[in-house]
């Protein structure tokens, strides 16, 4: 796979070249891209090779075409900082979005819940409470969590209002404090039911988040599975280097 | 959108199901899952009904069929930590994997760098040193990376040679030391050239990692702009209470 042997399209390239000046900022949400026309009066190509090019950059997501007035940059995405413990309903806050919930199924588990999650295995007796939710950012569905709670730190969960912040629950009725939150992200394609809830209609990658959640040391306050909409959300991460040792 | 509006169909609670019993780790990598047959007798469904469950287990990347033997769960997939400063190579070397390289490109940029990261816009004057890479583990495409070095803080990096790590050039040949890392995760379906470079047959979701490296205060190192495989790779992140207020 040198890459003298991958001969990349004319098309592709001038995606590229649009997307690029997308990333810098040379173009913003809510601007009009260069049109068909304009694309094969700039870079001297066929009408065919214009369409595939603004086509590209449309199934990447970077911009929407509006019938009869032209192909725009996309609005803004969500930010979601994945180094800060935070509730779904400030990060909309903080983002300008009005937060809402619907919930989808809320019961008891007598099995309890164990899952996977960065490679270790993670258990918690039951019974937990299970909360399937359907979480909204100015009536535009976001992203859908199922989260499964200690019955053990938190007694007659099942009374309270689901339609809030769990973790304000978890603090303030309860009088806990989370200490650490563990996630593993994975990138997967909507299932049919999720893209039905998220009202798409058509499939999108999307991130998927499983996660542990403690309230102490080796404590499991709660677990979760959740899927956040690719087309509208973005992780951020920093790292640092390690104590007691220099970066590779 | 109420719950009760939307059926959940029987192949669909099937997948579910099997889904379950692999995230629990009950059906571990290797392991055949119930076939057909099987599926049809535990579940009391149609041939149908079952072979929609299976061919939607596998659409969801969880197992893989191999032609008259049956359905296996797939192969564990590959972490990396977004908290630590990690370079591929120690990554793959940490996960068991022999880290290889392919440069595809490199070459001098004479107007500089820039990209919206996190919200915010970073530029690097020119020149800066491009490099394109794609990067194996046990001879399997991972990663596809451009990375943009800053040519002020690391003269004649030209000659250097490029199919090891980049961080050890910076640390051993330059003594600079990297102080953070930001990283901006996005969800991508793999465009056409891309899908290419990683030899698949079928569009995958990928992992597009956009990211800038300081030496300093606002000193930039480096920018990046890689693909990481969705199908191989997971993300973990650690979240701690922010210091000085409570998790909200």
């Amino acid at each position: 796979m040198a890459p003298g042997n991958t001969v990349i399209p004319k098309y592709y390239r001038i995606s590229r070249d649009i997307i690029g000046r997308i990333r810098a900022g040379e173009l913003r949400p809510g601007m009009r891209i260069p049109s068909e026309n304009e694309l094969i009066q700039e870079y001297g190509i066929s009408n065919t090779t214009a369409r595939k090019a603004l086509h590209e950059i449309e199934a990447e997501g970077w911009c929407t075409r509006v019938k009869g007035k032209g192909t725009f940059v996309r609005e803004r995405n969500v930010h979601r900082s994945a180094n800060r413990i935070l509730a779904f309903t400030r990060n909309m806050r903080e983002a300008g979005f009005t937060p809402s919930t619907t919930v989808l199924d809320a019961r008891r588990v007598d099995q309890g819940y164990s899952a996977i999650i960065n490679g270790r295995r993670y258990a918690m007796a039951g019974p937990v409470y299970k909360i399937h939710r359907l979480r909204f950012a100015d009536e535009i569905p976001m992203m859908i969590e199922v989260r499964y709670i200690s019955m053990e730190f938190c007694r007659s969960i099942e009374a309270k209002d689901f339609t809030g912040s769990l973790y304000d629950i978890y603090e303030k009725d309860y009088g806990l404090h989370l200490v650490e939150i563990q996630q593993m992200l994975s990138t997967i394609m909507l299932d049919p039911v999720t893209q039905r809830f998220f009202d798409l209609s058509r499939p999108v990658p999307a991130f998927r988040v499983e996660g542990v959640t403690f309230c102490g040391k080796e404590m499991i306050l709660e677990m979760e599975d959740s899927i956040y909409r690719g087309d509208m959300y973005r992780f951020s991460v920093r790292a640092r280097p390690e104590q007691g040792r220099a970066a590779d």
